[in-house]
C-alpha cells in the first residue's frame, strides 16, 4: 500500500454521514466521514468506535450528557451506548472500528449508508 | 470516559521510543509516542501496525524501499514486514495495535519498552 494523506483522502468526496474506507488494520477499518447537522440516535451493539476530529468541531450527544470534540480530539462511544453525533458546521472525522460496522448502528433508515465504499 | 485530546496527552511526556496509552477501542489501543533517530529493525508477526503522524516528519524503511510520512499522514505496516522507523528531528505519533503489541516486536533488546503505561 501507499501511504494515505488524509487531507488529500477528504478532498475526494463531498457527501456528508457517508463513511468512506482508507484502509484496514487487520479485521478493523479506518474511515473518513463529513458530517453536518444532527445524525439519527444509535448504537452499535457489538463494538466501540472510535471519533477523532481532523478539522471542524461535533458533538456526541449521549442520553445523559453531551460533549464537545475540537480538531485534534477523540472520543471512544462504548458498545451498545446510544450516541447521536451533530456538528453544527461540516465537520471532518476519522473513525476506525471493525469491518462490516453500518453507520446507523441498530438503527437502519434513510441515513444509513454503504459501509463498503473505498477512496 | 473523557475526551482525549492528543496535543494536551503529547505534552504529558517528553521521552522517545517508549508509547504511552490514551485509550483503548475493544481490544485495540490507541498509543502516542515520540521518535527521534533511528529504532530497531523488527516485525509484528501477529498483527498489523497503524502509524499516524500527529506532529513532525518521519520514515518507515522496509527492506526494498522508504515511505516518508508527514503530519497527517498516515500507514498501515502489515503483520510480518521488517520495518525501521526513523525521524531526523522529533516527531509525534499516533499507534493503535492490538492490546499487548511490544514496540520491538520479534526483536528485543534495549529499546524494548513497557506496552501497559497509560497517560
Amino acid at each position: 500500500m501507499d501511504k494515505i494523506n488524509l487531507k488529500e483522502k477528504l478532498s475526494m468526496f463531498s457527501e456528508y454521514w457517508s463513511p468512506k474506507i482508507i484502509s484496514e488494520l487487520n479485521d478493523y477499518q479506518i474511515k473518513l466521514v463529513k458530517i453536518k447537522d444532527s445524525f439519527v440516535w444509535h448504537s452499535h451493539n457489538d463494538t466501540d468506535e472510535l471519533f477523532l476530529v481532523i478539522e471542524g468541531n461535533m458533538k456526541i450527544e449521549f442520553k445523559d450528557r453531551t460533549i464537545e470534540l475540537n480538531e485534534g480530539e477523540m472520543y471512544v462511544v462504548p458498545k451498545g451506548i446510544e450516541h447521536r453525533p451533530y456538528a453544527k458546521n461540516e465537520c471532518k472525522i476519522m473513525l476506525i472500528e471493525p469491518k462490516g460496522v453500518i453507520n446507523t448502528g441498530e438503527n437502519k433508515g434513510e441515513l444509513t449508508a454503504s459501509n463498503d465504499v473505498w477512496i
